[in-house]
């Protein structure tokens, strides 16, 4: 599919992507989807996610986000492959999308652009990035078969991936800066229970070690400051992530990087609507993003149709 | 499974309910489901979802319905199938619930009793329910295989039940007191090409008239005020709902029924929280009841944890 100009333009293209774009078809406009680099987004990269409603034995991230995508197809909604990289407002109050392939404009514009991984920022992480150091266990844990690996962090995230390598893994360390999980207790409790998972409280990864693959890690207790080396092969680094905005340098309102909005998920510029995990929020799940993502389509049909909101 | 206290009772055992008890559940909370008379909600009377995300050949709503059910229980989610009638705060800051099987206490509470079809509080309504007017196409419509029916309303749901219907029915009327439809375009345009549905504008009904079913309806052109009778034998009522929260007396703030909360699902009682179609919120679907049901689950954690929400 082609660049070109739409009623609605949705920049993401997953789950809450293609829920907007899903949504917004079905009000009857004319929608396309601008898919970035990771296709389906951040979901498509979870083994099994068993938290979202009506899959009672769980459906692949990349099964759901595949299902979504050919859902929003159905009812018309295009999809171009680009990389939206700046957006501003035309003087007859269009939206101006700037991508790697053009320029297009838009009635109203929903950023569904969601986050990425964050990383350490210590020596040797970006240089033995898939040598051993990975942000996805989901995408590269069986490369880790039978081996020694470490996780680092304490939250969900954390937590699914360790229980998920300690399937595949010989031994995993979870390596924490607290002394207890932020993680629910039900994945917490499960992976406290787990004989091959090694937990190591209060301590911190100050460098990854490795000539051309990972082979320590130098880990430092908060409390004495005292380091140590821990030999693994493999490091999955899952202590949160950052909302993908930066693209819209100065021209919205965002705090730590994540897009402010109303609970109609509008941004103070009209026409402009953000949702998921992009968006400032207390909860990022696939379901409120679906449901952000429905309130924004709602919102900018009205918007198009020159409409009142209706609360 | 009997009643009890429990540390989160969830009312309303619809896809919400159900939602809030599998995130409630996975925080590690004991969660109770008390499941009113209808099981699974108002979804579960929905023949074909299609715009649920994940299911692009569509899901039936019981079969979603059950699917999130089973996925709560397997989390350690209880259900007992009671109707609360009443919520009060003891002493002691818990929240106690009288129920026709008795009453039980609870630290938290999420409110998901969703709605139900509104009425048109026309002679001959009540007496023919059952027997020719029905608030529920999917339930009823193949009793009227190859008659001539009418669907009121020109929302959403009345375009959708009107198309159901059309491939049931000989011919369906939709009557709608205004000259143009509230519907999705995506769904008013597929009804408007419809050849077997006939469209009545600017009409209500005034009376249903029959014997021991319904025979004929005696509509009112709202422009002119004049009557005139249309003969069909069944009539899908389809002017949106109520929330179903009068059980809830004076205890929360409501707004046409529908209960007030913040956008953390908080109401303005300590522990009290509110997801889905009987809150009060501007779109009323699947997704966004899903999203609300995450929400609330995760305050209402936070509150049993006595821990400040983070947003």
């Amino acid at each position: 599919m082609a660049l070109r100009d739409c009623q609605l333009a949705v920049v993401g293209g997953g789950i809450a992507g293609c829920t907007a774009a899903l949504y917004g078809s079905r009000y009857g406009l004319d929608v396309l989807v601008y898919e970035g680099g990771l296709p389906g987004g951040q979901a498509a990269t979870a083994v099994l996610i068993e938290n979202y409603p009506g899959f009672p034995d769980g459906v692949s991230g990349f099964e759901l986000a595949q299902a979504v995508h050919r859902q929003a197809e159905k009812v018309g909604a295009d999809f171009v492959t680009a990389e939206v990289m700046g957006l501003s407002r035309a003087d007859n109050g269009l939206w101006i999308l700037l991508s790697d392939i053009g320029e297009a404009r838009a009635a109203a514009v929903i950023v569904a652009t969601g986050g990425r991984p964050r990383q350490l920022n210590v020596p040797g992480e970006k240089e033995l990035t898939g040598r051993g150091v990975s942000y996805c266990a989901t995408c590269d844990g069986f490369f880790f078969k039978g081996e020694t690996i470490a996780v680092i962090g304490g939250g969900n995230t954390a937590i699914e991936e360790a229980l998920f390598l300690s399937k595949v893994c010989e031994k995993v360390y979870v390596i924490h800066r607290r002394d207890a999980l932020r993680a629910e207790s039900y994945l917490a409790n499960q992976a406290l229970a787990c004989k091959n998972i090694e937990f190591v409280w209060n301590s911190v990864v100050v460098e990854i070690i490795g000539q051309s693959h990972v082979e320590r890690l130098r880990i430092r207790d908060v409390k004495t400051q005292q380091d140590r080396e821990l030999a693994v092969k493999g490091v999955f680094v899952a202590i949160g992530y950052e909302a993908h905005t930066e693209w819209l340098g100065d021209s919205v309102e965002r705090e730590d990087g994540f897009i402010v909005t109303n609970e109609k998920m509008q941004t103070k510029s009209p026409g402009l609507f953000a949702a998921g995990d992009c968006r400032l929020t207390p909860v990022r799940q696939i379901t409120t993003a679906v449901g952000d993502a429905t309130v924004a389509a709602y919102f900018a049909y009205n918007y198009t149709a020159g409409i009142q909101g209706r609360a």
